[in-house]
């Protein structure tokens, strides 16, 4: 990486971290341990000390920890998360571990609030159901998920095993239809200390806030959601195409 | 809201913040004004408290500011940006501003770093060129761009008007041909000192860090980039669908 000389040294480290991010991710350290600095600074032609700024982003990123006489290991696996299709956690997390819900919240509604009935497509006024659940895989915090339903499929998805299973599942299983498409924004912020307390982070940490609305076949939205997920937990992944005939 | 009766109040303000984050990225307010905190009060069933706590969220997330007398405002249009589609930014923001290239690097590299020759599918030892370059939408930076090519490619590009010009378009010109697809992982970091200078943000603000592996027609992998996005200024966006093919 002779194109580094004269670079201020943060920048070398950041570009050092980008690359050791993608490999954590793609699960190429084997036992998930990374190579000593001597051996990163061989690898990236970089100094001591910019191998150490670099362990450091990842290190406040919480993707690895260090110890002395230990070494350098990637804290948990980082899975990836497909917006290709539409999926469910646990039907995505299918052998990755176990997800368990926490029901923090499943009832019903009867006034949604109006921005919600809005996007629900359903009139100002109209009830709903709201449920919150805190996700875990293997016991760790992954996600924070807030759904509000529409009151037809939201009752039955009351009823459902709530704790054990996909709101989408419930949700095909009350409609007996398969779900159409969803429309996703995805947001970077930072936790608030709530929400970091719940997720198992430090306040400020970086997590994915993620907007869904899930439409039934026939496009009728029946699910609001707003997501939290652990950025240091999972990575959002997709294959775009140049051309729309592309895939 | 009444179930929100007895939530802890930050939950509640989350919720709030979670459902304004998303009215400001749609450009549901106009003029850019967000109501008063009586109204919004009102139309959420919440408390003053509650609604200064959800707007306090949004003001550290860089989406609104606050002055006494004059109201709370959005900072700056939020731009989606989709994950449906393989574009290069300027391609994306058409008709949203002018998009500027600060070139801070270009040149080429006559050895790549080992991770880096492997996701591009060259021989370990093989050079290349690397590309870095601010980016600025109507003078404000949006994003920062790195760019690994391959040899054949990369030569081509730097005799390009990169300030001007997206790199895809570039390589599409250098190729003859057009970009097949590409893979794209995003994460949620803070900002490490010298990018939040960078870009414009403060130390820690929540950034995108995106990996974008793009293949020509052919599937041949020639451009391996990392990009850190302003995440006050951007929302990544996808369409997604239960089946495949369901689109």
């Amino acid at each position: 990486m002779e194109h580094d000389l004269g670079r201020p040294r943060a920048e070398r480290a950041r570009r050092m971290a980008d690359v050791l991010r993608q490999q954590i991710g793609d699960g190429h350290f084997a036992g998930g341990m990374l190579p000593d600095e001597r051996v990163l600074g061989r690898r990236f032609g970089a100094s001591r000390n910019a191998v150490r700024d670099a362990l450091a982003l990842l290190r406040a990123e919480g993707l690895i920890t260090r110890r002395r006489g230990v070494g350098t290991s990637v804290v948990l696996a980082k899975h990836g998360h497909g917006l290709d299709r539409l999926t469910g956690l646990a039907e995505e997390l299918t052998g990755c571990g176990t997800v368990t819900n926490e029901v923090r919240a499943a009832a019903e509604v009867s006034v949604l609030p109006d921005a919600i009935a809005a996007r629900l497509e359903v009139p100002a006024g109209a009830g709903g159901v709201y449920v919150e659940r805190l996700r875990r895989l293997d016991g760790v915090p992954l996600s924070l998920d807030t759904s509000y339903l529409t009151a037809d499929i939201g009752r039955a998805v009351l009823a459902g095993d709530l704790a054990g299973r996909d709101v989408f599942a419930l949700i095909e299983e009350a409609a007996g239809e398969r779900l159409g498409h969803a429309e996703v924004a995805v947001h970077a912020v930072t936790a608030d200390p709530g929400t970091a307390e719940l997720l198992g982070v430090d306040p400020g940490a970086a997590v994915f806030a993620l907007e869904r609305l899930t439409r039934l076949e026939d496009g009728r939205p029946v699910d609001a959601e707003s997501i939290r997920v652990r950025a240091d937990r999972m990575t959002l992944r997709a294959t775009v195409y140049r051309t729309p005939g592309g895939r």
